[in-house]
């Protein structure tokens, strides 16, 4: 099995299980690695997490779970969460939140199993959107690919706070420079009557108080 | 070589110059995936684009630079831009933009050029950094190691725009979520008087008026 720990600041590192969920959960998407004739390729997509499984979906048409079913992929989810200026120019960092992990990748066959997560996908983005739409239908659920990665081999690597280094008071400014994600004004279909009401759960995931 | 043509969705493709710069230029961070020991690795990292090539560093004492240097490596840059809520839940997807691409790992070593890129990647996070900090010494170029990739096998992936499919009027609440990303309000060094202004030049990073 490949190596999870950082060989560089090995203080960054951490293999502390609810950090990792955290560092995980708050992703919207996972880069997936995997070779191929030899060359490292990557794919990123979107992705569920129950437990210490992982979750990705695709078309049956697609080539991607093909190309990692029963392999050896490794996976990485990153927040970059600031900038960090520092006096000299060599000393400037970031911030950021990364989970690295290595997995062997298995197919969800079993149309039942299969369902579960296609509702936790839709769910975990937009808590309450099943409720709303209804379930996908056997046929969709059919065409669908589902694999399992797990965190078994996984670690987080972590930089933050200040800017660590010595500085006199009339150095440049100093200081940290926070990346900041949101979600923005929700444009409904052109499709649909404009005055048709935003429903509560995604108000509430707008405002951050019904995040996963 | 590997082929960047994405499989599915041929039409979401493209290896215009331009667009793939873009993309690229508004990434804080690309994800570097390399092959060891057969196992796919994958590194989160800062990078500078300087017309077709990829530059991207490490400490000397990282191994990091020493496992990609004369590989073939794959890199990404990915932007996650939408939720895309649709009538049924097999038809929510994302809005997003993504560059993949192959290249062979070369180090840049003559101090020379080596000092030009430590500048630019300075100055591409924070435009006019460098000129208030001062350029980094001949000490600090040396520990540091310097990699170019070429964009020169890469590709863009997008989808953007409304839901995509035909609905009632009677649908549930349909549309998109957009996902942005801002600069939040810096915050001084603690080493430093509370009083002291900030610069200009992060005044307009912070705005977008400054933004490479």
């Amino acid at each position: 099995m490949a190596n999870t720990k950082p060989s560089r600041y090995p203080s960054r590192g951490t293999e502390d299980k609810e950090t990792l969920y955290q560092i995980i959960d708050e992703g919207l998407f996972c880069t997936i690695a995997f070779v191929r004739e030899g060359i490292p390729h990557q794919i990123p997509t979107g992705f569920a997490r129950v437990g210490d499984d992982l979750y990705i979906h695709a078309s049956a048409k697609s080539r991607f779970i093909d190309c990692i079913l029963d392999q050896e992929v490794s996976f990485s989810i990153t927040h970059l969460d600031a900038l960090v200026l520092s006096p000299t120019a060599f000393d400037h960092s970031f911030n950021y939140r990364s989970v690295i992990g290595f997995s062997h990748v298995t197919e969800i066959v079993d149309p039942e199993e299969k369902l579960k997560f296609f509702n936790l996908f839709t769910d975990r983005y937009i808590p309450g959107r099943i409720a709303d739409v209804g379930e996908p239908t056997p046929e969709q659920v059919s065409i669908t690919k589902i694999a399992r990665l797990s965190l078994d081999n996984a670690a987080a690597k972590i930089r933050v706070g200040d800017v660590n280094v010595t500085m006199k008071e009339d150095a440049a400014w100093c200081g940290i420079i926070p990346v900041e994600r949101k979600y923005g004004t929700p444009v409904i279909d052109h499709q649909l009557p404009v005055e048709k009401e935003l429903p509560d759960y995604i108000k509430r995931l707008i405002d951050g108080s019904g995040k996963p």
